[in-house]
């Protein structure tokens, strides 16, 4: 399993849209392969700056699958609009994972 | 329920001692108020860049309890001699969370 985090920065005043945005577009990630989650967080030092995490099964199911793929047009068709710049995607993978809540 | 991200870079070849002051340190956390949950995350396109995801309760549990805290003088004395910068710390909000794993 490995962690796709995507930065993006959201034009002023278009969070709220964004962000039904990405409701919308959960869908299409639910439906690709590979893909196991979507989690979408909001910075509170930078409210524009948000952070995009998926969960993928392999590191190409994100790179060649998913991108290649018609979602991909469409998750850009509806979120795209709001971005102010192009995002910034890292991959990382778990090392360590204590949760006691 | 708020996340502290510090992404820290670590000198090379240290990673597997960084790994292990993390595994060694988060019984510290374990024991501060208001923590939930710590997670260390590697990138893949950048293996020195880690992310330490740390969940508190308020944000005020991790800037003012937690920093002042001898548990977090504990924490730089372990992680710290590893890190090759300061870390860079933000936090943010869960505003979406699908998971269909």
């Amino acid at each position: 399993m490995i962690v796709e985090i995507a930065e993006i920065n959201i034009k002023a005043g278009q969070e709220s849209q964004f962000e039904s945005a990405v409701a919308e577009a959960a869908a299409l990630f639910r439906a690709a392969k590979g893909c196991r989650g979507l989690r979408l967080q909001r910075g509170i030092e930078r409210p524009g700056c948000y952070q995009l995490v998926v969960h993928w099964e392999t590191l190409e199911d994100h790179t060649v699958g998913f991108r290649s793929s018609a979602a991909f047009g469409k998750w850009r068709e509806l979120a795209g609009p709001h971005f102010a710049s192009a995002p910034q995607v890292q991959h990382v993978q778990t090392v360590l994972d204590n949760d006691w809540r």
